[in-house]
């Protein structure tokens, strides 16, 4: 076999760069998750304390608050990471279809080309 | 010398492969050891503790716990790594016997060929 | 087109050479701005607290201080990053014009090798 | 001018291998004096300090502990430190000692060969 024809090449190229961002996207929501497994490991541990304050670290600084407060921010961070996971979850479904599409695509190039 | 002959070179393959992974499990094994040592190191200190609270810190969140609690954790933390180092060492073991069974094979495989 | 003339490459290098230096003056100063938000944080938080203490970590010793005396450190801190930023954007700046000096430098002498 | 004279060669192999070995006891007594002023950091905060208790962190627990034990334990950190930086800056010595005799033999084989 020669040189792929240019219509091949160009869903190759185009499938790749589908893959990288599905990668990216991925990437990205693996560390929301593991941001939001921190911060809901943390409201369980508040659970087990019989204290009414716990300790927030900012850089080297360590801010003793109420517990509610503390339970308060964890709960809005969940919730912000949890809305931009959905919005990951979006783009990731998007670019899985158009994975698909080109995949078909592609093989029905290379099927006319083989034929 | 010319092209070694196959049965050499798929030995050789064998034994780059089985290195491979015994440098692997030797790499787990080494970080579930400084675990271990870690949780052993808190221990120690907790038991020099006059308080009956310790702190766990999850994410940047600093939570006030009963030192029994924090102690309790960590015992069950080194009960599961050591499982896991078990399992590990058993997987070693089985690797190493791979690998000098291999090496004899090979030696001998290098041995008729030059003999 | 051969060979660049030498009055070309030298510009090219020298814009180079000054586009390096800009992107480590932007990498320090975005290293300080991260500083002196962490340090403006903590300070937020410790408003938020009832208590008059916080904790300062060093390595890993938390030492309990006053919780004035951690706000006058976080405010000095503040204010070195501060002088540094000031001083980093002043070479930012001189930096900056020297590029747009060696941009217009380059693009005549180009031209006149054109033309 | 051709190949290099075999003794030049292996007086420039010796040169390069001492001064990687120069470079990592420099980096190692490097990593010994950013702890050393950590530990002596963290002693002139808990000077600071007007509770008579401090947290060690150890993995992620924190333990209360007198203040006293906490400077005690950073002074003996700091003394060993203090002994292997010392170790290391006799290595240090010896090695700028081989380093300039080896830089001198080199000079003066290179000039036999130009001479």
């Amino acid at each position: 076999m020669g040189e792929l024809p240019p219509q091949v090449q160009n869903l190759a190229a185009q499938l790749q760069q589908v893959q990288q961002q599905l990668q990216l996207i991925l990437t990205q929501k693996a560390q929301l998750e593991s941001l939001i497994k921190e911060a809901k490991d943390a409201l369980e541990e508040l659970e087990k304390s019989d204290s009414d304050h716990a300790f927030k670290a900012v850089g080297n600084v360590l801010v003793k608050l109420k517990k509610d407060e503390v339970e308060k921010d964890l709960k809005e961070k969940i919730e912000t990471y949890e809305v931009r996971k959905n919005m990951l979850e979006r783009q990731e479904n998007k670019l899985r279809e158009r994975l698909a599409d080109l995949q078909a695509k592609l093989k029905s190039a290379i099927n006319v080309q083989a034929g």
